[in-house]
């Protein structure tokens, strides 16, 4: 499952809010439900309209924040992010948002994503004298605002964006104003909502729906939201072209609750089931799907087959960082540490096991074993995407091809390699199909590049060093 | 639900282990399974064959416990606890397990359950000028099996077993030998395994998958097992009489993946919901659970119902004591913290809700509200339980009978205050028949108490000040 | 010096306050007073008249409170404690105040001392079914209590101190009362003073200067101080006999502003150096006391012999546990960690550098080292106590005879063992002279046992084992 | 006393080693030395030879280091810092060394004192676009260095050096050397040893006797030393002129045990007791000092006027940001948080009290008090410094003339409010010729701004907004 490449299980969060009153225990509750797209850090900036504050730190959201610090944290308005990994630059000093002061006036900002041309930005900027305080891309953004010409701020920001290549969400807060911008492929979700005569911004509409926000509509790709007192303004600072969201936060990385363009995420993923169905009929007794994603799927599947969904794998709740491993001969012994199988529940059947995706094989191997060891007859491997053939460079750590499995393997090598029955990944047309997004072209706006090797953007030389996400 | 009595969503666990070299990481692994039974607090206790030691404190496992702590903890044998509230005396002091070190030896002791003749063997002993260190019930069988005048270990613990009456489950463990002990009736699950030559004792079996161990049998009710580096002894300590296995374990307390005198719980809650499709039929255009435990019922009752399965509520998995709670006035602006309705799926629909039991009906009402807001047109509530109409005094917290909705009004009065279009209760014979255990006689086993005021066992006068768990 | 040995270097102390409305945080700075008597761990129990409440930890005092524990531990009497060392069982089990609760109230005990009889009384005690949570002595007297026959609490308490042998200062409250107990020989120092209407009883006086109180006097030996609501009524448990105040607490473990019945510290040990200089009159050119109790001494010496008082060592104020040790390769480059010379004052000088005490000698050699390599070129080593060459079984931990230098080996010897230029000890008589209590006898009410070999008390067997200090 | 203005009882502190294996470590015991010279917060850059990496955080040495950063932080150079107070700027980000990683290599800088011209060269830097990330005057520094156009390093930093006004000692290494620069006025204390073939700076001496290392000479005023693996070269990067070493170093900030510009502190502090006891005779029964700094001053003032010397006030080592201050009215009712007065010594005799200066005079009036209380019969105050009429601009932050009691009343008047029975200042040519330093000019070298008005440096208006040190 796509959860094995360490840094890849979680994609980072924002959100932002203006005009609330309680605006740091909001985006409290907004970050803690975006917590799956990133638990290695978290942070908050907030504004009273005269000065900007902030607090920030390793750890999960409920860690970071103590009552005192959001009590502390008083403001009308504040942005605040969730972090997947210590790769490309862990530590204190890379979790978002950063937070500047200026004699003029202070800034504070944070982004998801990935950034194709930050080495060469950064390069060029510290050639003229800028320090860098951190190795995250957000902070090459922080430096393009105060080198720019511009007389005004907004148009330093539109300055700004123009120059970075990439997929990205960014949030730009100063005491008076909050600045929202996406990518003008519009790769990541980004989504505006309100609640009373606030704004609220998330990466996904589960953060409306837990602070009890109203859905308007998601941000344009190559749009620049102002959002202050006066309400939001829209402008644009680059043309919307060849519109591809990422197809992963369908399959693997959203909530289920959340919807992207439009479409629920859930049901997509039921829908990815059904295809899975149509495709590729089992003889089997029951369904089970890998949590979380593969769930949804599952049922999905069960539903069109007419087979029985159970629950034949558990997902442990293991808390963050300080959770200890288990030593190597534990796990051989059979120390199982993030997913069991019920045994009461596969024993003696034929199962039909469902999951997102297949990096390395390493975990579907496992969960094949750990079901089998359980008494599972035959295990059928349903994968609810076609096969990750290609490196992502917009923020998912798929790395070099010689790591991705299906990049050099054929899918009975695969199969035989994990162990299974059988094995059948979604078709590429199936899964556009059953994700079902309206807009025109082969993709439907969808990015399929690790799929298909068919990028949306040009790619640059230094992306293929810079393809670890740094959001 | 159930959830909704503080103290009555968890139910303390025990975990214990005899003749592994990493009985401590073992342990470890045991007490994060069983972690749903209790999160206020955790401890273990481990030997060398030598010296007893222990660590313990307020937290989560992962919190209290830190690699340095495990490594510290070496030892050929282990006994841990899981906590699951302050109720009855919170504090450091009362997290197990105890831990009594004599000039003779050493001592530690956990168990879950409740005594209903604490209070008078307290009493009792303390007016012999025996001192308590803690509101612990566990600590009345200490200062029982030291008073006791019988030679040998084994017949004082006997002794001291003969004098408690409840529902219990006891660890007890000296440096060279671990005692395991279950009540006359049964009312707790307890399992035996093996991993290797090492033997495990748990609350619920899917302990034994987490550390890859194998189920060997139950523990016998009145029965007492003494391990040591010779293997596995049983002796009787009382006769077993009027089995009756509380049936909230299956319904409510229990993880999905365990099995409770050889039924697996989540096919138990399967067949509740498939119980629930028969009684109750209802048109209507999707099916959801409240989770954790509704959710395997909703699935048995959409696969019955022909009625698709739905996740229209989220759960969001706030981490314990840390978590901010939302100010009222949030709360009343719609911020949520336990759960969060699914709008993309239930918009328009006419929704089947899901859930294990009603107590108060402030969680009812308050779900019900959430799921119309998000647009549902008709939601209609089915609970896999009877009505809780009689307090229970074996560890469960249903305090007075002034609380319990259905000893007080009617299931239209409660439909009416809840706000639900219709609301159906298994019936006491479904529910028995659904969850299908194989012993004689009416209840099958089961504890059915709190819905017909039976008690399996004599009630004390003293009972009801000491219904308040104190595991 | 004494600190040499580990758990010598402190004795435990106790404070308690009755009738204030800021118990606590009285106790607080009562307790911050007393750190130099014990730094590995402190408690406090406080009462508000209905119940008994704590917080202990290990520690020093301004780690183990927050303000708000302070806060949360509000009431009108306390009980507090600092204790010395992990010597005789540490952890926090044995932090005091020990507080029992019982179903007809509760109890908080402290003290500081050693019962030489303690092992003798727990056996007993334990033979009889009694638990022990702890392994400190003062857990005794709770059983004792408990265990009494007497109707009266208060008769409970005086039978209970009656069978104790020692050195000791008890404080026991419950939620209408505090008793305060000396041992009969009044071996340890105990004040009881007055802030306001609220009476306060201190091990040292100093406690009673830094939270505004008024000393009244000295606690008796032998006497129990009964203070509640109506004030303080006195009665003798026991007669007192032999009066032996411990001469270390004067030369060593007292503050130099508290005042020993009647006698300032810092007084008597500037006597202790006048009464050097007239024993031991010597040529040099600067004299220096090792902190901080041989600095006071060195004043008094250098005023009475001449000679400038200089410091020519100073005390680095490494804090607490936490504080990272210098690995051995690095205190063999000279690194050190607890006293610098001060070059600046003795190179080139002759070197008078007054001691409290040699117990093994190594520390002394130490520092002599130290003041030849920053260029003294002669020292002479004046200690302001005779030669230690008795173990203690009140409380100092000078274990076996074997450990002791002066024991085993003529002054000659230790000179050239320690490599000064001269030795001197002050004389028996001179010490009890210069100190200059006014007790009829020999001793002039003072312990001389270390010196002499003559005890005060009679000597139990069990001592022998029981010699480190539980307090 | 100097102490009663927060933030200007601590001076931050520097200090720095190159090649030796155990740099971390070095650094630690070096930084303990020089705590009290900073206590709000420390940290420490190391360098292999490849690569920084650093640890810092708010808090004591001991506190912001565990064992565990020590090991990880292992190298064979290092710098590190001591921070002494929020003003100017608190927070994390603020403490030193800053840590700057760049694409061509790193670089970490601290340094103590102020600088007067800090605000117009961040003006113009912000102006041209550098973003900062501290309030700190030490990115300054930072800034400079990158922006300056010269080709390598050492000229860079020396030029950056030229730009700046003020008092400052500062140490800037990078991954292949160490440089240490002092101010052209040589305003603060600074000096270079060895230990073995690694070579030590440090703001004190002290630090070198701690950490086994032999003094070899101080700083110069304008001096760049560039230390590496071949060893220390020395540059001047400006002409010394006018040299002001701060004579509160002296009076006040050093620790007694170090020597600054060959001159012991505490030698320096007797010679000021004895000047006083030659301008100001007084008939009294004791002499007792105000610790730390009022003590060696004291015993001066003891031997040469022939009048005992006593410990009549004794300081409470309250530890760091966790001590919990005493309430208001707890403080009325004579609850001591610094300072308590040894009544046994004091009681029935006329005092003199020697105190190093009076800034608002609220301290004066408050240990007067005190005295009186505890019964001293009359209280002669002697001041070892001339009276502070004058703001500093160099690092003590004794803000504007208004507070400063000595610019606004007569010493009768002082004397008056603080309630003594005389009170007397040195003269500034007694405090000259008592610290004795031998450079040629009225001041011997001395900067005796403060309380003559004559400023050795240009002073900017900035300066003004800017007093407020930022080391």
């Amino acid at each position: 499952m796509l959860a094995e490449i360490k840094g890849l299980n979680e994609e980072c969060g924002v959100f932002g809010v203006w005009g609330h009153p309680d605006a740091s225990q909001i985006t409290y509750y907004g970050l803690h439900s975006l917590q799956h797209r990133g638990q290695e850090g978290t942070g908050m900036v907030v504004t009273d309209g005269k000065k900007l504050k902030g607090k920030k730190g390793e750890g999960l959201v409920n860690e970071v924040f103590s009552a005192e610090d959001i009590n502390e944290l008083n403001g009308k308005a504040a942005i605040g992010h969730v972090r997947y990994s210590t790769a490309g630059g862990g530590g204190y000093e890379n979790v978002q948002p950063l937070l500047f002061h200026f004699q003029s006036g202070s800034m504070g900002l944070c982004h998801n994503g990935n950034l194709i041309n930050a080495t060469a930005l950064r390069n060029q900027l510290e050639g003229q004298g800028s320090i860098f305080q951190t190795s995250s891309d957000t902070e090459v953004l922080a430096h393009l605002i105060r080198r720019g010409g511009y007389a005004s701020f907004k148009d330093r920001v539109k300055y700004a964006l123009s120059m970075l290549k990439g997929a990205y969400a960014f949030l730009v807060m100063t005491e008076t104003e909050l600045m929202v911008a996406l990518d003008p492929n519009g790769m990541r979700p980004l989504s505006l909502g309100k609640i009373g005569d606030a704004y609220v911004v998330a990466s996904e509409t589960c953060a409306f729906d837990i602070v009890g926000a109203q859905f308007i509509r998601d941000v344009e790709p190559g749009e620049l939201l102002i959002i202050d007192d006066n309400g939001v303004r829209s402008e644009m600072f680059a043309m919307a072209s060849n519109i591809a969201m990422c197809t992963m936060e369908y399959i693997y990385f959203s909530r289920p609750d959340s919807n992207i363009n439009g479409i629920n995420v859930h049901t997509a993923r039921k829908n990815l089931g059904k295809q899975l169905a149509f495709e590729f009929p089992i003889e089997a007794d029951v369904v089970t799907g890998v949590p979380d994603s593969g769930t949804s799927v599952a049922i999905g599947y069960a539903e069109a087959a007419g087979i029985p969904y159970e629950m034949g794998l558990i997902k442990n709740r293991y808390v963050g960082r300080t959770f200890i491993k288990p030593s190597q001969s534990l796990r051989e012994q059979g120390v199982k540490m993030k997913l069991s199988p019920v045994r009461g529940v596969v024993e003696g059947k034929r199962v039909v096991m469902v999951d997102d995706s297949i990096v390395r094989g390493t975990t579907s191997r496992r969960i094949v074993n750990m079901l089998k060891e359980a008494g599972a007859t035959e295990v059928h491997v349903l994968i609810s995407s076609p096969p990750i053939q290609h490196p992502c460079f917009y923020g998912i750590d798929t790395s070099t091809k010689e790591e991705l499995i299906a990049a050099n393997y054929s899918i009975e090598e695969i199969r035989q390699m994990i162990g299974a029955d059988s094995l059948s990944f979604l078709s590429v047309e199936g899964t556009v199909k059953a994700i079902g997004r309206k807009e025109v072209g082969d993709t439907c706006g969808q990015c399929l590049a690790c799929f298909t090797g068919k990028y949306p953007t040009e790619i640059y030389p230094s992306s293929i060093d810079n393809q670890v996400p740094t959001c």
